[in-house]
């Protein structure tokens, strides 16, 4: 097996400052860790600038095969010690690898134009989600689920930061995840004229809303926006919803959990 | 409006004790924080040992009421400063007000026997769910769908958790949410056994089962029990479940999150 040199001072201080959303975004990079993430990231095509691994990683030779992709896809590929993987990662109980990758390019245009025979067609939008477990299990559920797309407003957490990529569970990579005002510019009011331009019913989930999942037909094209979860959904955005729904209570809890709402309505349109 | 003593140093370090498992059990006590919380568990008719506000805390004149209702009920009540709250409540967001409570003393065989004219009847199990916010989640949504108790399995994170208690987001005092080997001194096992025993049909959710929940006649009396989050359903457990269930795939995701699966089934159930 190659041997990578070990990593210099300043490429690593430059890997640990991708933790800061600006440098993030400034450097258009992002951060994975772990043996799964990692082999999903290769998978998926996506660019990768630099693996870092520590001598151990693969030590046993389990998960070869997935050093190799990563190093073969990486720029650039350095040895570094645990403490430093750790220090990059940002968690305590990394497997010692830690990829560094390009961030997206998806559009909503190049997904709204996609020729997909399977009906229907859904994407997921969120409207000011800023819980960044609610935000990856929302991304891991609409992929679970066959949406097409997930739509992000302005004040969405960053999907980049890394509490919201380890709760994808990887689905990070097997959907677009679209930022507004990311590669095609558009402002989350502007995709969502988009979608309705292009077909799409566009449902709001509201506590507070008339119609019962239980009674809306689906459209073959759906939008369906989650909004905030202690203030529900924006103003702005309410004026570009054709139906605004809820999720019948059959208790006493006053809410439901973003995530746990996206779930129930997805659900109830697929099954 | 009444003024209460400032709490002394060795009653502040036996509240301060409480963040400990192992001092909770032997107390029987636990600790929530913030208005609401305080608020559910004053309509809840728990007992209340020791109520503690900043000075600042009614200043507004705003939840009065709240803070009226928490004096009466606790045994004793203190002032305190906002940092001796705050190392209280394992929180930097605290409102100024802690109650310490007394565990609940729910049991299964209270549940069992309840007259219940409402149908189905759902018990929510959960079988080594360690995530506290899946724990607090799971209850939140087994209240929301009206389930009558959600019981947990002795490898489950401690529902008196500061953060299970807070992302139940009130729930824990809506509905019995009952340990194994707590108030009855039941096993989960015995648990399941005597639910089976009273009619109940046991549904275990597992990635891999065969029947896909749309093609599941739920019985009238029904529990539901979700699996950890990485290992599924115990082998101990598989015993005694009469059907195995699982959530179709649309998607490419390898699992949905455990609140996620349990939102699903309940929504699929009542929905």
């Amino acid at each position: 097996m190659a041997t990578d040199p070990h990593i210099s001072k300043p490429k690593l201080k430059f890997a640990k400052s991708l933790s800061m959303k600006k440098v993030r975004a400034e450097e258009s990079l992002f951060v994975v860790e772990g043996w799964r993430a990692i082999e999903e990231a290769c998978s998926s095509g996506i660019r990768a600038e630099m693996f870092l691994h520590t001598p151990a990683a693969t030590a046993s030779g389990q998960h070869a095969h997935v050093f190799e992709s990563a190093r073969r896809m990486a720029r650039e590929s350095f040895e570094a010690s645990e403490q430093e993987i750790s220090a990059v990662a940002e968690t305590v109980t990394t497997q010692g690898v830690v990829l560094v990758l390009r961030q997206f390019d998806h559009t909503l245009e190049h997904v709204l134009s996609a020729a997909n025979g399977a009906k229907p067609r859904i994407i997921v939008a969120l409207d000011r989600i800023s819980e960044p477990g609610n935000a990856g299990t929302i991304i891991r559920t609409a992929d679970w689920f066959g949406a097409d797309a997930v739509l992000l407003s302005e004040e969405c957490v960053d999907i980049y930061n890394p509490k919201v990529v380890r709760s994808t569970m990887g689905s990070i990579f097997h959907l677009p995840v679209i930022e507004s005002g990311g590669a095609d510019g558009c402002s989350f009011i502007e995709s969502l004229a988009a979608c309705s331009n292009a077909g799409y019913t566009v449902y709001g989930a509201d506590v507070n809303a008339q119609t019962d999942i239980r009674n809306v037909t689906w459209a073959e094209k759906s939008v369906i926006i989650i909004g905030n979860e202690a203030h529900g959904l924006s103003e702005s955005v309410k004026a570009h919803i054709d139906e605004t729904i809820t999720i019948p209570k059959f208790g006493k809890a006053e809410s439901l959990n973003a995530g746990t709402a996206a779930a129930v309505i997805l659900g109830s349109m697929r099954l």
